[in-house]
């Protein structure tokens, strides 16, 4: 799991940038039509006929967003993309192109970036976008990686945050809560490695949670499915800070509020295993856990056939009028207003 | 010159990641007809109808790019937007929106990045270009801008640097130079201070070269003339890395080679006076300095009555076949091969 940084060592300085940026991005093909003009020029040309355009930027910063004590840089540059493609669906919309910029310390050798470009280059490949631009650049200290996402959607499929109506059904894909149970394995075994560095650790029983954590995926499947099943969300989000956060960004933009029920909640049993372990309350890890790139979505009740024997959706809620409040029904049938923890890191 | 850090202070933390976002985009309005939907939502939609688009990306790093010791905030804010409108306008394109990313340290108030999105909200307003997206995260240590540019642009008119021929005319806009000899005043001063915190430099003597490095203007206008003058040019770069590196960024990217005329290189007073007193050349100084915005074109001959009035136009030599290769001619005509300085801050 951890990795070894000792491998071959090209120091950046001898490619100089543009050698260094023509040696990360030859790998990169262009598929999508509507790349005009890809790296090389002072931009990109980009043609989208009648579609709009969705336009999204997400930073990862190391030692805020990652650690690299057990994050391999393939999967850190596989994640970068992903998160930002995660917004892209979140407005309906198809991912067409991304820019990849990188700051870098001295520190990298050339190597580490080619591990980084290469996880950029496969979920490029996996979500058939192209890498268009981007910059490359060093920094006094550490790795940080600010991804630009584009994506077209036809005028009348783009899905705000702020179309959800009252009687509305809450609707999440997937499960939640494992992007941070395996954050919180990655963080033990780190430190059970300080203390023995010969120890080797058996997290066979914890592979779904990290995979979770270290390479999520975004659910360009379910903008195809909603597609194929003809429905329409009246409002879309992508889980990105945890249930609660995103829920209250629809509720609050939507001027509506909902009733969230405990019971309904989906969790793999791995992460059900993991919070036992933990003494987590696995309702919270899923409000609160966030990085689970799920997509939560509101839907007519009058499409609700339409997607009921779905295995991908799960309803876990109704939208109700805004005077109500954001709430979570408990297994006990108690009402509890849903609160936003999610991102907080200027935090000391 | 120097910023007094000490004003009134309040910790970032105490907003919050969404609290914060607001706070610092609340000033920004919406002009374009393209933007659809801006910050508030998983991304932003734009609608070019039937224009190509460009895309362009940028990033400033502290302690790389700028040095807070003698850049105000403001300032910086205003020339991280600059430098990526400046990328949109070498496409002889219209720049119309910007996402701007900024990772910072628990060291910077509320109030340092209050002045940091005036500047941004300040250049937005001038270029007439709206800001639809960005990020904000805390960095470990220091300060970071990404920003990525949009543009749009008929079909017909999108300039490439590849569309040099031999014969052509080497065209470049305003003068070159001041960025870098600005520089070179700053940080003499910030040494000065060092040794001595209360002396008061008497810089008029630098106005426009200190300008020309705290806040560049991007070449805006030359867009609007050569529609004008009815003038495409067959290729064109921006002047971000100094007039060799792009000289020679045009050359590889159209196969041809070059003669430019050190004779003809356009100086401002100030520019020479200063390399005069740090006993610089100032040829070598246009050709390695760097961050002069200015616009480098070619144009076909037959284009040359339409320029040749032209205060803001400069023609500063012509293109060649490929096998004569890319040359300074000196003022005692000897031919010396052009060589890239440019970017290194790969280098220790």
């Amino acid at each position: 799991m951890i990795e070894d940084k000792n491998q071959a060592s090209t120091p950046l300085s001898e490619l100089g940038e543009f050698g260094l940026i023509e040696h990360l991005t030859e790998q990169f093909e262009i598929k999508q039509k509507s790349t005009i003009k890809s790296i090389g020029d002072d931009a990109a040309v980009l043609d989208f006929k009648k579609k709009q355009i969705v336009v999204t930027t997400d930073m990862l910063v190391e030692g805020v967003h990652f650690d690299l004590s057990y994050v391999p840089l393939k999967h850190l540059g596989y994640k970068a993309v992903v998160v930002n493609l995660s917004d892209v669906y979140a407005m309906n919309a198809e991912a067409t192109q991304v820019t990849v910029s990188i700051a870098v310390s001295n520190r990298f050798p050339l190597e580490a970036l080619e591990a980084l470009y290469e996880g950029i280059a496969l979920a490029a490949k996996i979500y058939n976008v192209d890498v268009v631009g981007g910059d490359t650049t060093s920094s006094t200290s550490g790795l940080l990686i600010s991804v630009t996402a584009i994506g077209q959607v036809k005028t009348e499929d783009v899905v705000y945050r702020n179309g959800a109506k009252p009687n509305d059904l809450l609707v999440v894909t997937g499960d939640l809560g494992g992007a941070y149970m395996g954050l919180q394995i990655l963080e033990r075994e780190k430190e059970v490695f300080k203390v023995n560095p010969n120890n080797q650790p058996d997290l066979d029983a914890y592979t779904y949670v990290m995979e979770r954590q270290l390479k999520p995926e975004a659910r360009k499947d379910i903008i195809k499915l909603l597609k194929d099943l003809e429905v329409k969300p009246t409002a879309m989000i992508d889980i990105s800070d945890g249930l609660s956060s995103e829920i209250l960004h629809i509720c609050k933009a939507s001027e509506v509020g909902c009733d969230l029920y405990e019971d309904k909640l989906p969790l793999d049993p791995q992460v059900i295993s993991t919070c036992e372990e933990f003494k987590m309350d696995s309702t919270t890890v899923v409000l609160n856990g966030g990085e689970d790139y799920e997509l939560l979505m509101t839907i007519s009740q009058e499409d609700f056939p339409k997607i009921k024997a779905n295995p991908n959706l799960t309803v876990i809620g109704y939208i109700t009028e805004k005077n109500i409040g954001a709430n979570l029904v408990t297994r006990g049938e108690t009402k509890i207003p849903l609160q936003a923890q999610g991102w907080k890191n200027f935090d000391n």
